[in-house]
């Protein structure tokens, strides 16, 4: 029953009929118009298939490969055990599940891991948009004394001393001694945009399947709209990429402003993506809060100035299970 | 050319002829015979396609889904970011290619991580032996306090919290309350027992196919049966899962002798696989050298009282790349 947008004849059943008639809609719509919320639809954009791709990194099998194995490589970090892959763990939808983000000898951050799924649509990264791009965001958990705690120039003479690596980068970059940083962001920025998740029931239901969506999750989509979700979780992602001052609880972080010094960016922090939300908890910039009904009741009360009532907090609940696509699956690659 | 073992006719090429005449061989022999080191071939044991299976541990579906969840799963470290898969990396042949492993908040034990893979035909588990089976090692690592440090019981509460969980174990076990320890090693167990590396270039040649290896392999393996190796890397995992006093250079520690307090095994050591070793170094019981044929002229020096020619040392070590079999692929496992 898909793409029932189409002018593929459609075969009404007596049943189909009455339930038409029952939601006061004309039989001469098509299938998918007869849809109580169709006016939503345009307010939600579907998820690409492919990211964006910046015009110096174009998006080559060899590179893709070579970043998959770096973006799993532990040996680029100073205890030997820490990868990319281990807060942004595959099998936590490319999070880590835990409030904050837990790195080297142990140390735990201050902030809560964002997930790298179809980070290739994000306009800025970090949660304070410290980096603009994929390929600038790279490096930076590498480094970072609290994560990977390795300076880049250790990183890759680590690398180095792989044959592999050799070949790999040779394969990818070509050139002159191509192990190097500015290699390795490209190569991990080109793994990360194939991290799409395409095919959520939002989506489906985008392309034309009325059915993908139950009536609640639709009644959620409408209230998303309705109250105001939408104005910044907009766009393929669900976030407009841009930054805007809130307080969770328990979070006294300072956010943008650590980054311009500006007042207004004062506790300002990057509207995260929606999609995959329900697997990326737990939520906000401090992982202070497990679950999606807090979650919701929360930004409602900081962002929109109002408390929801409990029936449309599930509704909204509902919607957002609707994000959740298809996550990437592919075997773990074999380092050397 | 594979299965040269069967009485299919094969079609001499006068090259052949000649190469025969040259190696002094009766052309009234099979193609298989005709490997001047098929004498050796009996002192080895091809993998099997399975582990032995104990008769309370049926491998069903179900247990191995399960056990697979458990392996990733970080949830039940007190850290929550550290999971069996974070020592036993799939990336880097099962285990961390680390000296000695690298646990909760960064400490760093006294041992070197074994690999997982083919785990299931060893008759000992741990370099000590302190566990006899896949079932009683599987927790030992959750409690300790250098590793994922979270006391059992907290890591069944853990557990219950997820949905997924309850139905999973159900599935896997039924009854009344299915989520509890003896549970979690059936299914850890019974996932590790599908850890198996066929079709490795000795099992070809096992097999019949007599290009599998190199000339120079096959050297390695004679000398690896001439020089004695096989005394206790033997079997189809080449070890007899037996204890043997080793000091290696660099360790102090008594092994086997914290087990059974016994004199005879201060400093006794599980004999390790030899399977897939050219991708699970560093090697020994303190990971203290990183390559083969380091470790291989300190096998001969410190077991066999011989100083190994460099010649043989390399023919040993090309017969040791003949032992890596195909890898277990699969996606990395969701997680609630």
């Amino acid at each position: 029953m898909k793409n029932k947008r189409t002018s593929i004849p459609f075969r009404r059943s007596s049943w189909f009929v009455a339930a038409a008639a029952t939601l006061g809609l004309s039989l001469a719509t098509t299938a998918a118009s007869a849809d109580e919320f169709a006016n939503y639809r345009p307010f939600f954009q579907p998820i690409p298939a492919l990211s964006p791709i910046p015009a110096h990194n174009s998006m080559t099998e060899a590179k893709v490969e070579l970043g998959k194995m770096l973006f799993f490589e532990p040996r680029i970090s100073a205890s030997g055990v820490i990868s990319c892959a281990t807060c942004h763990n595959p099998a936590l939808g490319y999070t880590d599940r835990i409030p904050r983000a837990t790195g080297h000898d142990g140390q735990v951050g201050d902030r809560n891991t964002p997930t790298v799924l179809n980070s290739g649509l994000f306009g800025a990264q970090f949660w304070d948009g410290r980096a603009a791009t994929l390929e600038d965001q790279a490096l930076g958990p590498i480094e970072a004394d609290i994560e990977m705690n390795m300076p880049i120039d250790q990183a890759v003479n680590r690398l180095k001393e792989f044959p592999i690596y050799q070949k790999q980068f040779t394969a990818a970059f070509g050139g002159k001694d191509p192990i190097k940083p500015e290699n390795m962001a490209l190569a991990l920025a080109a793994f990360q945009r194939t991290l799409m998740t395409p095919n959520s029931p939002l989506d489906r239901y985008l392309a034309g399947d009325v059915e993908a969506m139950s009536a609640q999750q639709k009644r959620g989509m409408k209230a998303f709209v309705d109250r105001g979700c939408i104005a910044c979780h907009s766009g393929p992602a669900l976030t407009d990429s841009n930054f805007h001052r809130i307080q969770v609880p328990g979070s006294t972080d300072l956010g943008r402003y650590l980054v311009t010094g500006k007042e207004q960016d004062k506790h300002a922090f990057k509207t995260p993506t929606l999609r995959n939300i329900a697997l990326t908890y737990p939520y906000f910039n401090n992982g202070g809060v497990d679950n999606l009904p807090e979650a919701i009741q929360v930004m409602a009360r900081e962002m929109l100035k109002i408390d929801l009532p409990k029936r449309e907090v599930e509704d909204i609940e509902a919607f957002l299970h609707a994000l959740t696509g298809e996550i990437p699956e592919f075997p773990v690659p074999s380092l050397p």
